[in-house]
């Protein structure tokens, strides 16, 4: 029995090989992910015990996402199988100046259109002792949106651990759905993992002195954005933040915050060459998961959440293939990149 | 002004390299077809005028597939963009005693929620000499087979000659419905192609004496059922069968006739080792336009049709990349695949 | 808990891209593959619950191996790791008159260098209902031979029905040291596979009026040689052989026998246009298990078994990727080939 | 009708993958390009309607680069076919300190042996606006040389406005001979662009003050260079310079300026992370012309076309895949790389 | 010191992937090859001391072609540097009914350009004791016509045995010229190879009861042009047909007949799956120049070429990697393909 | 005969394509390099006369090693054939703070069994004038650190110039017996090249003041180390230090120093963006050896071995793919990776 469970959309990336644009692309490479399934894929890779629950249609290419999950080592048992097709996004990877493209499409994904009855609730939480999921998933439908309050409030009642990262997608409702839809589910959550841009697009809660293409940064108004947050939903113990300086769409400087009720925890900064950006975020979300269910203490966990997210920036697909060794040897300090042999 | 235009939708094809299966594929080759556009990219290799009428979103995807056909020599000016998504199929090549597998995902693309007011279609067939369409084309969604419909009855208001290629498909609609639609539809066409399949599955005619699999033709079920068609379709000028033989996924079998008021004309047949049978009906749609529309005369242009449709088998992608001279190469009787240097 | 446990080496295939020679190769595809997991991999995708049992280094060549198990629901749990390597395969295509080539590179490989107390039998066989192993396992290392005969003690004392295929391997050892091992080891087989090369030299028995190269067979012959086997080792309720006729390195003919106490029968041969023939008769073992596993008849189970291993040489890889369904619709009769759309 | 004309050789490149060598390559990526060319694609990308004219062969080869010139939307049909080969030239990519190579093959191809009645002059330059030609041109061969100044005598007489780009190529010709030549046919010239290389090669014009390995730049030394330009060629309105800082393969600053009768404009600087700097100057040639065309503004315009080949440096081929929306998201201050999603 | 020399020109092939025409091609597979490099390449993997003469630009281009010919054991010491290119010839594979396509590009190469001085030829032959040509290098250029009659005199004058393949090319001169020149340099030649379609072209002689498509051979035939050979060029002891029938480009025939004063020797005839057909008959000549001086005698000299040969249709690039004992194994009947394991 | 050489192992290296870890990898490319090999290349490629010396078996893996080597024009008339398998080494690519992985599975291979017999080593180092190694070779067994020391005695009784790399590899043995076997073998060297780290692990020397991780330098520090060296071994003429500061793996500051009896003398540093750091070190020797062979003085020597092996750091695979004049290029200063057209 899995011991954590994430749910939300998994969905195809397709993306040309290289810096190749899709005008110039005649394949594609394909890897699957979607903010849940990409913190479990990464906390099964930590050797944590982790389900991912989705909807995926009965065809040879939602075998080949399952499959996938499978080899990562993460319990597919759940995952219900029907409806029409998986979501898809075309990436189209940045460099230097030019930034990375995104093009969706998810309209009509299984996950989109499930039911009340898809999901067993009670049974997907039995034995559960942590949920994660993102603001992504209820914004993916009214639908989903429905079943994520209910396997909240099932959670609850169980006594299970909530995390949520905001995750705004501006490209699947607006700021006032999100805030109502968000203000409502946030209610639930005891580890709230947000950035700032999306703390202003989903609450309208925003930092003063940072300004996101600079990467100016200021811890007070970070730990103000926190506090205020804490007051909004009081169920929160831990709030955290990534900030992403992006020098380029090839380096990007990488560090984070967390804010307990008392105090502000802030990690080293890494200065990434990057290899692929996606994923980032949640490789995050996994690494403080990954810190605060195994006692490291507040500055260890940020540090090892940083670290992990550090590497995945340097693998190729959503998933954070890295060890936690491999971590633990950057977030001590280790930074050099040194062969060993 | 094109001279010949064809009307349908153009999917993504999505393709695992060489023979891997999709479960064992990590990246896809991209290619674009459909009944339509591989008629007008096969005609417009042979010279012809020829215009593609779709809708496709605004996006970098459907960019791309129109960069395509304009490379082709496609005239791609009546394209309407919009709507949400181009339509996907995932295609799985066989091999020996293993067929291709082919996953549809094009529900909900753009054409299938094509409005009346989309296309202008006095515009549209403004100048126009012959109007191609497929069996396809109607079933995509009601929407479609209505302006399928006005279409059609402007194109007789002009005098256009009309072709059409049955190609029935059971993952769009019932027999039922196509039986329906189609039998309003099929009396504006001139030239009907067709197999034995697609005339009893959409219209219940069925030829005596022949075995699918075995390939076991009988050229006297064919006309019967030829004069069949003419009588409930008085329109019909031409009825063209292609007869495929599947000795297996690597080799079929390929002839065809054109049956006219008076004659059955029987093409050579090849054995062929396939390379990519995708397209391939649609290879002989476009020969056999050519060679009615340049005064080929029946034989040749049976010929003519079939040996343009060998060559496609040999030929990655949906789309026949030859020429005239080398169809005339091959249909004159030099199938030996000799080099010239 | 699997109910089939198979036990043997998986080595890495490194292979030259489509047909070019070791001298010309800059790369090699990487697959991973070996009797015992070959047979366990093909009952997964049949839906059976299936275990494989090794021992792999620690390092993350063998993660990776163990990774791709899983994926294709192969139960890894009773992987023993440690040892210094995973064996290595190198395996150049053929074509035509050009025969396939294979050097091995498996000295010292981990499951070589096992030793009694790696694997606790008893609980490896717990709730097991069948065991697989071939020929190669005894034949790795003397070691490994004694751990093979106390899993086959320990299965006869649980009851487990027990399936060998003969697979006798001159690089490894020799006629001799096969014969007097496996003269042993065959004692506690219920299902011996094998083709005639491999018993004349492991047991000299020998079938007449049968040419190899030429692939004239005789039913008599196989029977006779079946009748002997059964004899010699009156544990064993079936023998199947595989007939499989070297046309050339890329056409294959293929069929197979199978001889109860009573009765033989035979099956269809299939011409086969291969892909990759390595595995091919592996994943006739899987499917003679499934079939004796699920009641389907003696002449439906060899057909079955041929059908599947059919669809095998057109699948790259060691490992069959065929569902029942699709083992089904050709042993039924279709070969043809066609794309279902 | 197309309104702007390029005019010159397009080549096809060939190129190992990565950074591989020359003696390392077994297999080359192919694109095609050429200074004319390059500029036309990028004019088309920004929604110009412009055609690109050249003699080519007749064979598969130059087809194929037709297609592509047709997939850009570049008006191919003023493209002479005949004469022998096309134009190759072999680029091995650099890295860091080591520089990249490229082999030139282009003897004896068609546009160097053109004639002078290859081309209707006239008819060419019908309807146009813009004329756009490079140092290279004329330098291909004496033949090409009088048929370049042909061309300026009728666009002169046409009231076409002529840009420029000096591009000096020493393989070509010698310093004296593109003297000579250029100091004729740079008299027909509006708009010149240059660097301060080629200024100093063609017409031994320098400026002071500049180390071209260090990037020290000074603006007044590069606007003496341009009044001294518009003295020996009062035709002359504008002349723009690019200003590149090589500080290694893999990085290089670049920004430009732009001379009118009165002032100096002076772009922003961009640090690029190199990932084709092929065609770098012909994409800011590009967007000049865009700029000058469309009423940008001095200081605008020259922000564009910086912006405009940043952008190109980062995007693979000598095409410039870029949108007016994406070069102006640049030019107005973002170069954050950030993905939208 | 080389004891067999070949002299000719080499040229860099290029070639699409797999079956993708031209038109469809973004990268081309580099290899390089000619017929008397083959040659040279296929003797030296026979274990023969060879090497092969010419001449190449310096550049990095050639260099890669002369490290190829190295790794093959080829001695290239006797190559001459020098002159602009080096010839390129761009290769489609044919399948089934549609032919190889080949574009050559091979005008102004150094070798055509060859002047006397360039080869020091008394020291080019010192120690040799057999030297192969082709028809195809005197149609390179006169002055390659010119030397290559210097070397033969020189050869004959040092009782060198020289062998010649006639390999008419059609796009390099004219009938009438080839047999001019072929008529002065076969003179020299001790063992002549070619087919019935190159002896009418170049010397008119033509075999009764032959047609090149069908396939269908007379011996009597083939000894009366060998006989009339022999008559107009007493020099020659042996005369060596190929046979080739060409099914389709993926199924070829492949045949031979050695003659001699006395006698015509037979080969068997193999049907032969085509990888790459390019530098077969190439094959066939090292293979017969092996079994002559390496004393096979005649039956087992012709059997040894013609498997050679087919085993270099098996074989990716112009180069035939097969050895000694691969083609012994083959000529002695087993074309099995069977896998050695 | 060859005037240097080098000996040691040459190993197999896979590697995944890019920056994919094992755990994603589909396939591997396929280079050969050792520390001795790579030595022999890079000096083959300056224009030296240059051996390699090592066992490999006798089977198509190896060949395809030698016809490398072959290729780059390496000597390998004196590499005996024998023993079971050759070294494999796998390695993942580092990038950015993530550093590359390698897996070694080199035991067993052909030279770790090497016997006295098996060199012939009078005839080995005939004519021979410098002799190289790395402290890898007699850490691979104790056979051949045995055959290792019998080989020096006898370079020494010839007067061949010895250099060494001490190469640390704590893999192969450890600290302890490193320094009793390199105790010996170093006193036979009369060119020792090293970095901090190796003197540390081997002789237990150590430099003050420097700091591995941070790369903060002290001159003096390396010259205490190189003093200490020369006296514990007389014979060493020169001690050179690699200096590298890793401030990611994908960017490395690279420098060095020379130490002779007299003075110091230190190169530039080269900042490089890393494309392949395998090798680096080895392309240092050879760089070293060549400047000391051909007289550069010591100075021109440190900074031509500098800016051979940062070229190094930009090419593919083991091997240094660099011309004297490249290398002087960018020794002379010219390291900004301008395009030269």
């Amino acid at each position: 029995m899995a011991k954590i469970v994430t749910v939300g959309e998994i969905m195809m990336r397709l993306q040309p090989s290289g810096y190749k644009r899709f005008l110039q692309a005649d394949s594609f490479d394909v890897v699957f992910g979607g903010g849940e399934a990409n913190v479990a894929v990464s906390l099964a890779q930590f050797g944590e015990d982790v389900a991912f629950v989705t909807k995926l249609p009965s065809n040879a290419i939602a075998d080949k996402c399952i499959k996938e999950l499978k080899g990562w080592d993460v319990d597919t048992s759940k995952i219900v199988r029907g409806g029409d097709r998986m979501g898809i996004y075309f990436c189209e990877k940045g460099c230097s100046q030019r930034g990375s493209n995104v093009i969706y499409d998810r309209a009509g994904s299984s996950i989109a259109t499930v039911g009340e009855k898809d999901f067993d609730i009670p049974a997907m939480l039995d034995g559960v002792e942590w949920l994660h999921w993102t603001g992504i998933t209820p914004a993916i439908s009214d639908n989903m949106a429905q079943v994520m309050e209910k396997i909240l409030i099932e959670a609850k009642r169980k006594g299970i651990t909530v995390s949520c990262d905001l995750n705004y997608r501006k490209k699947l409702w607006t700021r006032e759905k999100a805030n109502a839809v968000m203000s409502k589910l946030v209610g639930y959550v005891d580890v709230l993992i947000s950035n700032e841009e999306d703390c202003k697009d989903v609450f309208s809660i925003e930092a003063e002195n940072t300004d996101i293409n600079s990467g100016v940064l200021s811890v007070q108004g970070y730990e103000s954005i926190g506090r205020r947050l804490m007051e909004k939903f009081p169920n929160i113990k831990y709030v955290a933040f990534t900030l992403r300086e992006s020098v380029s769409a090839s380096c990007n400087g990488w560090s984070a915050l967390l804010i307990d009720a008392k105090k502000v925890y802030k990690s080293k900064k890494y200065m990434i060459d990057i290899v692929d950006r996606v994923g980032g975020g949640d490789s995050f979300g996994a690494g403080l998961i990954y810190g605060l269910r195994n006692g490291l203490g507040e500055q260890q966990t940020i540090e090892f959440a940083v670290a992990a997210s550090c590497l995945k920036h340097t693998v190729e697909g959503d998933f954070n293939i890295a060890s936690v060794d491999e971590v633990n040897k950057l977030a001590r300090g280790d930074g050099s990149g040194r062969v060993q042999r």
